[in-house]
């Protein structure tokens, strides 16, 4: 059902039958490790390259998913992924693999919602039985591609983020137990200015609270509605930004239900400057730690808020600023 | 309503409230030049880069859709669109300009009908009243990217194709006059071990046959219900081997309703080896020229099978075969 101009209701509320992440040793030694299903203590995967190790984690995350809810992948009817690679490399050969009817998308780091909205679109609209979403990134893959491979120990400024080496898979139905997919707010591309690719969370910030502000707009509903309020991979510089944005704008979001993947997905002790980012930030973090506390009954209501900066290294090179963006979907309990 | 494994039928007929076409001053030479609303005769479109004058078609089929309908760009909930750069800048940056809610996709060539398929879930599901799809591609930025400069003069074989500089968009609606987006069938990978960026019609077309094997299989009619199934750009090479497999596979399709967007953009004196492709190939073929003869009443029924070749650079460096794929819509009048 229509709901304002940027939300709507999935009447029929899909459920997620079931939902896995896989990921690398540094991400094991974070602090949500208990909710990380595969954790492997070689960043290649035993594979000759990254782009290799990365689809790995991607099929690794799915085939958990499907073999959590008990489901044979012949019976899904749609693949719906997408990661940060040069033409979704990581999603499309994974979905050779799997081998289930196959939906690419690019929404950079805000893939993991944009596939949930998706999906529940097709799950509500009774065109699909199952669905499986999925989202990945790699350390080694994006850091190569977007900046500078890892091996030339290029320095980062304190604004950077650590990508993460993981990946995320979420299976859908029309029936069963589990967390359900109630409403979805899908976002505008929002263009600070910023062309720093070391400070994406700055850039970032400003889409995220486009989102989060029309999502409650468009819902007629408060802030304390959710238990939880998520975004994807601010970090700690864009986490900071967009509170102060959404106070300075009047919504009034409790603070301390008010959290970003980027900033809970690794440790104090660990080295990522302002924190984690990456398609697989959200996914991890959302499709592995936050449904497993839902299901625990820790959380009954989440608005998972995914950010994505949609530059390219060509783009960068060109002078341009950086498009971001933010999809928010709303998961009950 | 589910149809199968890979099929299902849009209720609600989705509309087709009016499409758009946008290309360059070589398509502008081509036989369905009439169909295209708008042809430049720069290829720059007087911008500073390729890029930023592929980005300019999109936008501007965008529009011209938008204006045809009489529907003002703040009453479209969505904008769903895919090209072939890196991190789909052409598709992500027009929507900046574009300002309307956006979801990436990627997948490849077959985007156009990707992006229908999509649209139609929402529109059908009642999520959102306008929906508008785009696809986009420029001959310099493909080549540039996946190939060689155009600059550098490389020489190609006759299996090769043209990619085509131009964009198309479509604006879905739940009511009005047009066209009806009817049912999808949606694709899976389909990778026969082609591994030559030089001859996508051979590495595309088994997966152009096994969605057409699967729409009628799972939608229980024959091919000769429809007036014309069209591929997206299979060009000469692809379109035989696609129809002798078909043949082969006992799908009696008519040869003469068997069409191929790569064999019909451009006229027999153009040289462009074994016919058109890219994204806009299908965009504008299907969004322009079929479309206009469904509204003309030449044809009342069209399945429109676009075909993707999902590789990047960077997999075909590293020696992967090429996953193909291919999403069908079916059109009616």
């Amino acid at each position: 059902m229509f709901k304002g101009h940027q939300s709507f209701i999935f009447e029929s509320k899909p459920v997620i039958l079931a939902s896995a992440a896989a990921a690398g040793p540094f991400e094991g030694q974070g602090p949500l490790a208990k909710d990380i299903d595969l954790i492997h203590d070689d960043i290649w995967l035993g594979q000759n390259s990254f782009e290799k190790a990365e689809k790995l984690l991607l099929e690794e995350a799915a085939e958990k998913a499907l073999e959590k809810a008990g489901i044979n992948k012949y019976d899904v009817g749609m693949f719906i992924s997408g990661d940060l690679m040069n033409q979704i490399i990581s999603s499309s050969f994974a979905a050779r693999t799997i081998g289930i009817p196959y939906l690419g998308i690019f929404g950079a780091c805000s893939s993991s919602m944009e596939g949930l909205a998706i999906a529940a679109s097709y799950v509500d609209g009774q065109k699909v039985k199952y669905v499986l979403t999925g989202a990945s990134s790699h350390n080694s893959t994006a850091e190569k591609q977007f900046r500078y491979p890892n091996e030339y120990g290029a320095q980062k400024p304190p604004t950077s983020q650590w990508t993460v080496t993981g990946a995320g898979a979420c299976l859908l139905s029309t029936h069963g137990k589990g967390p359900k997919i109630t409403a979805a707010t899908i976002g505008r591309i929002v263009d600070m200015g910023i062309s720093d690719p070391f400070n994406m969370g700055a850039a970032m910030a400003p889409a995220a609270v486009d989102t989060i502000e029309a999502h409650f707009r468009d819902m007629g509903i408060e802030p304390d509605y959710y238990d939880i309020i998520v975004t994807g991979d601010l970090g700690a510089v864009g986490h900071k930004i967009a509170l102060d944005k959404l106070i300075e704008s009047g919504v009034r979001l409790p603070e301390k239900s008010f959290g970003d993947c980027g900033m809970m997905i690794y440790g104090k002790d660990q080295q990522v400057f302002a924190g984690g980012s990456g398609c697989a930030c959200s996914a991890v973090v959302v499709y592995g730690h936050l449904l497993n506390r839902m299901r625990n009954g820790e959380i009954r209501k989440m608005l998972a808020v995914a950010t994505g900066a949609l530059h390219s290294p060509l783009s960068y090179q060109q002078k341009e600023s950086i498009p971001c963006i933010a999809h928010a979907v709303a998961i009950e309990m």
